[in-house]
């Protein structure tokens, strides 16, 4: 049997390295446009940020490890171009231009996703960048060092915007994000949002919303973003503005398509055609809240769906059962969490969403190191169901956000979740964790 | 209506604060023995081992503030003697000898638990103390300062024994500890017990196990605890060999008592006597992963079980579901936590246990201060449910054993759990973060 898997990120690799554990004689071929296989995108902003690091040590493993340590057939610069459903065949050509063809028993469709770039003028000057794949990431690198880059716009104000401003500051880089809405973390409740806000321009970030973005231009001595009302000058600009799947490959073979352009798949990761499965940021899922489809390019999902199509692929008939959009990231002191629905969303899916707003305090009352934490949590009036968190603090939120997150998987009441034995002692946090504070809360109100 | 609470701590002050909350006309009284309410007791070894803390500190409201401003009728110095459930009366005698007595119509005891002293030569001298209570932890702190200690000694090695070995080395004072088991931490598996050893012994504290305690004697210049095979010189024992329910006062009215002689209670924290409740480390509980009951002395429980009992009182009918036992810890540079059940107690309670230990890391591969996490996990056999955690590390362990207390509570199955979206960042943890690797691979096994 021949397992065929177009793409060697996350869900790929997964995904061949399992099939190959499962079964040692299945031949397994990579096919992977570019030259880099299995490294960490999401450590590339640290990477980037730290003069000490280099981005070649975020690859977890090399092409040739897997090659003959695991005896996977992995084609690097191999671009596919072409599936074939009916006759079980993708076609492609490889960098320097040679054509390829596989037949395949069973194919993965692990292509990923790309930064989104505007179409507007000036995108394509070299100092502006996108930060998606690894080569990205080093030109991005060589070009701060290159360049002696001074001062930098972020285009978009999201995860990866907010990584990568607190990267380039850390090099001494000054920056200025622009974006064009008028809200600087829509998703967020505006208490929460302020807090982050609030910290980025501690660290002299300038916070431009409302700037709808006109175009780049070259200047003298480097690039300037102009907007409607005003230009910013930069040595570099980064376009953080989003991703969008990687899915014109299965769209163009007649395979479905789903929430933003992603691959449908079921819970098996099958798409609509035969033998055909597709994971990690190409992919869509379904929402464990809501039970509806949802498309979140995040790290684990993707690996998680890579073994779970090898576990398909060799038979286990293994079925995920959703995802909570859990997702963490720190930007300067402060780390931001959330998992599950916020209040709009939550209506959106048709729930009745009631929500608090709490803060707490990082560790106990006095005890060195205390830091505020503020807390949204959101339930559903009709049910009591726990339908989402989000917090924001100094010290202690990354970790916390996986006690609710294992609630929403659980399918639990805020009631039922405010009576779980979480653990205390003074340095870690007060005697009510301000998970069940919160909690505690929204039960008033419920 | 009048509502009487013996015991001005943790479970009595939440209870009596939350029925004047739900009533406000009601008559609430609370009797405590000691001049002191409202305290965090478990903060005690971090202001005893910070010169710039006060003990009074860790007061988190005063007599005063619960009589003037809620109401509710604080009786300190008070000691109760007897109950009388036929009549529903109590009777006592104040710290001046006066006696008194009240009737009531709905009673809570909330006497909660004692250091256990054992019954050995020398264990009364002034230099022998233990910490339980905030005047205990007065005394400590106070015979640190006046006879200048520069040695200790610590019978026992749990958590308030490693607290306080941690609090004492701060002060620069030498420090052995003693127990008369072979075992460090017998609950522990022994890899994670012998990463906590290593720690306290790093910090220059001498663990000697296996040494049977026999009497302390005083010498010219202070004391010796003296075991069967050697002695140990000191200028202050700490005797932290457990705690135990204060219970007699139940027991002698005809309270049915449970495991480790804590009072009985039922899901709604009655006793066996009519309008007799009981809360707090006084009481015993349900064990969520097991049924079965349980005696857990741990602050959350005293509070949460507080707040039913006025709940109940008030006429609301509050049942709590149980406790999963989860507990956290720091000693020196290094976090210990623990949710659920151990394989000892998996198979004592008729559950057929299968363990793992798997040793991840608290951030991603190569991120700055990543440090190394070991993880136990265990799960049923037959079931395939999640059983319980142990995990040890010095970064990134307290918050994470939340996630398996959670899923402990939802009576989840390992598979289950291993499915859980939990958040990933680069700074925050791999992308299978070290709950989930063991998950996976303790799903290998069942």
């Amino acid at each position: 049997m021949r397992f065929v898997v177009i793409g060697g990120d996350a869900a790929g690799m997964s995904a061949a390295s399992r099939a190959k554990r499962h079964q040692p004689d299945m031949d397994v071929v990579v096919l992977e446009k570019t030259g880099d296989v299995s490294y960490s995108a999401c450590g590339m902003p640290y990477a980037i940020g730290d003069p000490q690091r280099e981005m070649d040590g975020l690859i977890v493993r090399t092409a040739d490890v897997f090659r003959k340590k695991q005896g996977i057939d992995l084609l690097t610069n191999h671009t596919v171009q072409s599936i074939d459903p009916e006759n079980l065949n993708i076609k492609g050509t490889t960098l320097s231009g040679e054509s390829f063809a596989f037949d395949y028993d069973k194919l993965l469709i692990a292509t990923g996703a790309s930064a989104i770039i505007p179409d507007l003028p000036g995108t394509g000057f070299p100092g502006v960048m996108v930060l998606k794949s690894l080569e990205e990431g080093r030109r991005i690198k060589t070009h701060i060092s290159e360049k002696n880059v001074k001062k930098a716009v972020i285009i978009g104000m999201g995860y990866i915007a907010l990584e990568m401003c607190e990267a380039l500051r850390s090099l001494g880089i000054a920056v200025d994000m622009v974006k064009p809405r008028p809200t600087f973390l829509p998703w967020m409740h505006p208490d929460l949002s302020a807090v982050v806000r609030e910290e980025v321009e501690k660290n002299e970030v300038g916070v431009k919303t409302g700037q709808a973005f006109r175009r780049v231009e070259e200047r003298k001595n480097g690039l300037a973003v102009v907007c409607e009302d005003e230009e910013y000058p930069a040595d570099m600009v980064l376009v953080a503005i989003g991703v969008a799947p990687n899915s014109m490959l299965a769209g163009t073979a007649g395979i479905e398509l789903s929430v933003g352009n992603a691959i449908a798949v079921d819970k098996k990761l099958r798409t609509s055609a035969d033998d055909i499965f597709a994971a990690g940021d190409c992919a869509d899922a379904f929402d464990v809240v809501t039970g509806q489809k949802t498309w979140v390019p995040l790290a684990l999902r993707a690996n998680r769906a890579g073994w779970a199509v090898a576990d398909n692929v060799c038979g286990k008939n293994k079925a995920l059962p959703g995802i909570a959009g859990t997702a963490v990231f720190k930007v300067f002191n402060l780390e931001v969490a959330r998992t599950g629905l916020n209040p709009k969303s939550a209506a959106e899916a048709g729930f009745d969403p009631v929500e608090v707003m709490i803060q707490s305090r990082s560790r106990a009352h006095g005890h060195p190191g205390s830091a505020p934490i503020s807390v949204q949590m959101v339930g559903d009036q009709k049910s009591g169901r726990l339908l989402g968190v989000q917090m924001v603090g100094k010290d202690g939120v990354a970790h916390r956000i996986n006690a609710p997150a294992v609630a929403l998987h659980a399918g639990l009441t805020v009631d039922e979740f405010s009576q779980s034995d979480l653990a205390y002692a003074p340095p870690f946090g007060p005697t009510w964790d301000p998970m069940l504070t919160a909690a505690n809360q929204l039960l008033k109100r419920l």
